[in-house]
């Protein structure tokens, strides 16, 4: 139950973090914080969380990387599904705590995006489907290479948060413009259930890709960087 | 005596590098270091002196710290109030000498904010009162969990000073237009005493929900993630 | 073989990584990364993926420093031509995944560059060839340098990865507007083969003075850094 | 005459990279890396070659830090000549390879600045001489705090570089309004000489307060913060 929570509680960090400063701080008048600033604080939620609650849960914040480290050997397949219920929930109840922060400035306007992930029309530079799931795909394959090497047992104790969260800022400054940049369910699920229609209609992607990238992660770790490959 | 010194030394610190680079460089013309590098120095300070005087004072620098510390079980009762004082008074004094410096420039006003935390019409992005509220207290609770599990004996030694202050760094980058972020209520009062008025009289908040945030931290941490529970 | 498909692996998320953020995110309106941000990615590349692969290449992932560790007499040279093979292949596909993804956003138009390395009319700032010559022989040089010492036996473990990946971050925050910063023929390979014209014509300038400042930056290292000097 | 290299070779870096970050990239159209990128740079340069070269002569690349250092009883009297002078002459070497490196682009002007410190008139903001005096003093002074306890045995290895060089980054961030940020009197001189007139003749500003921060530094350490007090 404890690592329930913890995923709870991480996830709820991990989008009021990340989502919080492209709603709330990335295009403040004059001195905003801009896609390189939320790359940023996506980043050092990972980064901070995996200190936190590392030790509890894993700190796996994504659905994604929870079926990643199961596909890779690291991960029992009896708590996929209530990690992955925890991370969702934490997701949404964060999204709810940012609508309200959010709400309590003049002009807010949910249907704005709300940081939603989206491609075509709803992608922030307007790319096609095809950019976004090749996009979210590689991203979270590299992503999981990364986690899967760096949380084994041949890194130096204590570097696993500084490699992932720093791979999560580097993956959000590459992609913001193509979707968004989900590369995480529970991210994207967290605020489109607040702006409904197109966000939630184009979900299935930032599910979708995500999951495919994590098992191609998986396979490549298992291929040329396990310790037994 | 010296752990207060050093309290008030990092306080000052906090509150120079804080406010400072946010009252001299954060809207300089054209190549201004925005709410972005705000967030880094106001990091930055705590990072570099958690890595100073983390060993002598435990590196506080901030009321409501050293509150939920105390709270979670990790910092005698007794020496409240003189931490208390001694971080007050470090910000008050580093808020007399950022005024020194920022007075040595044409144009400056005081009274434009001097980096002061407000809500409602004082807030930077016009942020309600309650919005203020829940997200001093959500980031407050947030920063208590992180810094009550890497300074306990599981967090290899070296990794809680980074592990903190880019906390620090990542609530700067989320909340930034909503209050201005305090998070800690000597940082508040050292800037606040400046400028008067509404900036006095709003400071009740900046003590009421960081403390409430890192009491709430306490206890989540003791139920999830201390090393007993 | 294993190290082979480290190498390309690598390389490819460099450049991705790299001149994809570059690509993709430097220029978008208003909230774009600019060349800070593309200094940091091109830096977290490095310092995720030598947190990945290090361990099984060494996570050269660049021509110029596989030569310089060679000179420097840490790199059998039996290894160089498959390495350089494998790295400027991975440069090239990276380039192509690139080429996707940034295809399908309207406006798209590889002759604006598409993060090509260039000097003279091709320099972002229009830089002349002697000043790119020099920069790219100089910081190459230190990259080297950096590079050598932190991966010898007297850096504690685990701090290589940050020390080299922040080198190529500075580096960038330095030189973009003179040559769009190589000091790395195969991410200059990798980007410049989809531009042809000038940017196949000057690619001569970035296999030659990256590997003349490693190889300075070896001697260098010899004379007064390494371990027996 | 390893040491007396090592500080040559990394003042160099220093200068190069902190006055070549601003001077050809802070203000580059659109996308340049403002004051917040060059605060990076300069705290990177420090970063890296604290790792590269700290073994070697501890890196100081300052005459301020080796005058602290010396305070703090952690330096012998008798090397400080010459580390002031190869400190010194690396510095203006670097300024060298910048002006080749910066003349090489049209509409370059090294009476623009040349990323010179100065204040009043010729500071950034139009700080006067006591507002970057007292900036200067204090900056230096905590720079020497860190400097002198996280260079002591109680820090874990390897933490120092990191320490000192967003220590750096942070002055930065605070300071480049008021007098384009010194606390070190080799690379003041190491750009002025090419400016000649006011930056020389404000020069001795650069020399006396960061070597009076210094000296604080060294008094607070030992009074607070040393193994002995």
């Amino acid at each position: 139950m404890k690592q329930y929570s913890a995923e709870f509680l991480g996830t709820f960090w991990l989008v009021l973090g990340g989502c919080g400063s492209a709603v709330l701080a990335a295009a403040f008048p004059q001195v905003g914080i801009g896609l390189h600033g939320v790359a940023l604080a996506f980043g050092l939620t990972v980064l901070t969380m995996a200190f936190a609650i590392g030790h509890i849960s894993g700190c796996h914040l994504n659905p994604a990387v929870s079926v990643g480290l199961w596909a890779g050997g690291r991960f029992p397949a009896s708590k996929l599904a209530p990690y992955i219920v925890a991370q969702v929930l934490g997701g949404i109840v964060a999204g709810g705590v940012l609508y309200v922060i959010a709400s309590g400035a003049p002009g807010f306007d949910v249907s704005k995006g709300f940081a939603s992930n989206g491609y075509g029309a709803h992608s922030p530079g307007g790319y096609s489907l095809l950019a976004g799931l090749v996009s979210e795909v590689v991203m979270t394959m590299f992503f999981l290479v990364i986690i899967l090497v760096v949380t084994d047992k041949r890194t130096p104790a204590g570097f696993a948060p500084i490699a992932i969260g720093f791979a999560l800022t580097l993956i959000h400054l590459i992609s913001i413009p193509v979707t968004n940049t989900s590369v995480n369910p529970a991210r994207s699920t967290g605020v489109a259930v607040y702006v409904g229609g197109w966000a939630v209609a184009q979900l299935w992607l930032f599910w979708f890709a995500p999951i495919v990238g994590a098992l191609l992660g998986a396979v490549t770790y298992r291929a040329i960087a396990s310790e037994d490959s």
